[in-house]
């Protein structure tokens, strides 16, 4: 079984639940002491992470999927995700890893509403494009973090990336914000909360449409327009996502995690994952050990 | 009676609370239709103003006091504070006027806190300098004012200002943090509340010596070295602002001035403003008008 590390928040930082992180000389560090536990091996973390890349472009394994990261991009990974650093290429950037209680420290309520859907992984794509401006706001959050002789510093900290987490948000809201769109996307959020529910009671889109008060069609026009995916395929991906984190990342056996998510038995489980996957959850299990 | 016009805050802004002036624009509006509501006439506002010269220099008037605001200088002007714009001048800048409304709702209750200090005009000169990153941050609060496409372009504003606010009140931190000066700042700060509270009960600087339980002699070393001016001197000239402001604002008579101001009888009252001020209380409501 192979063991993914999950790495707490370090506590000893000059910001509370806040740390900058020059990425050239992340990368230049020697972690091969540290494995498994190094950034390169699968790991999951428990904060937030703004990964933005100045130079260069790195590939970075989310979820176990492969994000393309280019430079004036940025990926964005929360809490429990389980991700791990590519280290063929050469790329210069800045990590900005913060904690949920930083958030909730250092802004209001409406604030922490807001850039929350930054983090919402099933409903957004984690790779955003920064302008010039987002990019040059990035820079002053490194640089302040090493250098600010403010008193006030935190608080000039939190401001300058609270800039950015907003100016990031605004693709998402833009979404939203259309009126064509606005009322499809509150179904389909509606649906993506219900699948997190309810997705080890059924796997029958039938029973979301019901739950939701439309119909299967509309639903599934709905999942089309968000997702490019069907209600069904949507359904099954979240699912099979569940089960393979649950793979990698506990030591559960295959029955019980067949059970967890809501199969009859094993049977039936290890056919659904192979049909989605073309592999077995075992030989899923061992091909990333 | 000169009547000092109040002010209020506009209601139909961009961002509710907070607007932002281009000052060249402002200066060259028609403003004497207006009068005597013209900004060039003194005048009381609502809300609080930061006043950022970018280019020139301008003399600008504040409860009676003129200040000289150069080039990357701010002035800070409180709510009720009585000012009247200098038309002589040539300058360029910003007007950021904000309601304590939207401070609360914007920033949180320790940001609130923090910036708070800036607009104790009794406790620190009003005049601010800007270095340039700081002029910068003034730049993009004004264009991002009139041109940000962010759907949260309220947030990147507030999150712009706020740092500007930080940043500024760095020097009344710095006092304040200074081991040396701490205590002796809490205590004069204890000092400027009790006169708040109790001027016009006493003019005797032992009687606020005593209630804070320190010697009068260490009660005047303090206030010299946070305003060059003895404890009486910084009492009276409190008391005179207080008088000067009721001449000036209301229409009450110099007697009811007098007994409310806590004089026993019109001709001490007189015969100390006329010693302070070189001349007597009607004296100066007629030179203002």
């Amino acid at each position: 079984m192979k063991f993914i590390p999950k790495l707490p928040f370090k506590e000893d930082l000059k910001i509370e639940g806040f740390e900058s992180i020059d990425l050239q000389e992340f990368c230049s560090r020697d972690w091969s002491k540290y494995e498994p536990k190094s950034p390169y091996f699968p790991h999951k973390l428990e904060f937030y992470v703004l990964l933005i890349i100045t130079k260069g472009s790195v590939r970075h394994k989310v979820d176990l999927k492969e994000y393309l990261v280019n430079e004036n991009e940025c990926l964005i990974i929360s809490p429990n995700q389980i991700h791990a650093l590519n280290s063929e290429s050469e790329y210069h950037g800045h990590f900005f890893l913060f904690t949920k209680e930083y958030l909730l420290n250092y802004f209001t309520p409406s604030t922490f509403f807001h850039i929350s859907q930054l983090f919402n992984y099933h409903m957004f794509h984690p790779v955003y494009q920064l302008d010039e401006c987002m990019m040059d706001y990035a820079g002053r959050v490194a640089s302040e973090y090493i250098y600010s002789p403010y008193i006030l510093k935190n608080q000039i900290i939190s401001s300058l990336f609270s800039i950015i987490l907003y100016k990031l948000n605004n693709r998402n809201l833009l979404i939203q914000s259309n009126q064509n769109l606005k009322q499809g996307f509150d179904l389909f959020e509606k649906f993506k909360n219900l699948i997190e529910e309810e997705y080890n009671k059924s796997r029958n889109v039938n029973d979301y449409a019901d739950q939701m008060n439309i119909s299967y069609k509309h639903l599934n026009e709905i999942s089309k327009r968000f997702t490019n995916r069907t209600a069904k395929e949507f359904l099954d991906d979240y699912i099979i996502l569940e089960i393979k984190r649950k793979l990698s990342s506990t030591s559960l056996s295959v029955k019980e995690i067949c059970f967890e998510t809501g199969f009859d038995e094993p049977t039936n489980f290890v056919k659904y994952f192979k049909k989605a996957t073309g592999i077995t959850p075992l030989e899923f299990r061992a091909a990333i050990k």
